[in-house]
């Protein structure tokens, strides 16, 4: 990719990214490339290594409109909200679901970011026995954690912050190794939290 | 519903319903209700009664275009075909994965109606030690099927048929008991198969 001058790539990027993009992804500093990209590739690695199967919920899409003289072109739709997380899959024969998140704030992660029905979705997940986390990116720290559900929900039910600080996350969670292949190590943070 | 004569039902049917719905669901004879969402009240029940999270993966589309003036509204998509199965979930602390097809013949389940996508899918799922099955629904017959998912994938190694005929599926498989909540109460049929 162009390596502008950080000041100016940021600016065009800003200009030029389709919306699309920047709501779905949020770029590195310096890596120029998105967390949902990262994980992804993490996924193929573990899919290809035999590690686990791990795949992505598509965006949910409300179609109100197919044009079938064309080839079934869809002509309006709108975006929905996931009422489950974004990722699930196998994983040591168990049952593995988290959502993933990035902030670009340094000391927090806003709770609002995870809707309710996620939080009820992780804690069914819970009740089943299941691996049920969230994986939390600090793009300007340039940090990744894997932080268990069963630790962001009982924040919920003690604290009365609208956000879980970045020191808490330190503390509560692993800190995800960036490596080759996988990328983002994630399932090694797993094992240490949960097995 | 309107209750018409089935010959004419089964016309206005086929002249009135969007094509979108076609593709998606099969009506079951005399009961107006699609596969699909017989399939959608069942996992809400077991949700409701906690006994399992699963849910139905939604159908991947291709956005192409989006208008930002008004509302994030998508002017142009296409649908795109699922590389994994459509359902999972967890069940008794298990991975659970599964694809549902209907048929209208009365004698065979056409394999192509799985893609090699699917089976590759269904064969990680096995080897990662997941729960893997096929919901066969036999529409005229008013009769579903669980199929293991290594049953399903032996039979195309020792088969040539290019369908597997519903004898088969009867002696492989274990019938699904139609009840009220949920309706199709086809764990029980996995209890059976995999328990």
């Amino acid at each position: 990719m162009i390596k502008y001058p950080s000041g100016i790539r940021k600016k065009n990027q800003k200009k030029f990214a389709p919306r699309i993009q920047s709501l779905k992804t949020n770029s590195y500093k310096n890596r120029g490339m998105s967390f949902e990209r990262e994980i992804s590739l993490s996924n193929e690695s573990y899919l290809q290594q035999r590690i686990a199967v791990i795949s992505k919920r598509p965006t949910p899409i409300n179609v109100v409109k197919v044009d079938y003289q064309r080839g079934a072109k869809i002509t309006h739709a709108y975006f929905e909200k996931q009422s489950t997380t974004d990722y699930n899959g196998i994983y040591r024969g168990k049952y593995l679901d988290f959502e993933a998140k990035s902030t670009h704030s340094k000391t927090a992660l806003a709770i609002a970011n995870i809707t309710i029905h996620q939080r009820e979705h992780l804690q069914r997940i819970i009740d089943q026995g299941g691996i049920a986390f969230l994986l939390i990116s600090f793009v300007k720290r340039d940090e990744v954690f894997v932080l268990k559900a069963s630790d962001f929900l009982g924040f919920l039910t003690q604290e009365v912050r609208q956000s879980l600080p970045y020191e808490w996350i330190v503390r509560k969670g692993k800190k995800v190794k960036i490596r080759l292949h996988p990328r983002l190590d994630y399932l090694k943070a797993v094992d240490e939290l949960f097995f």
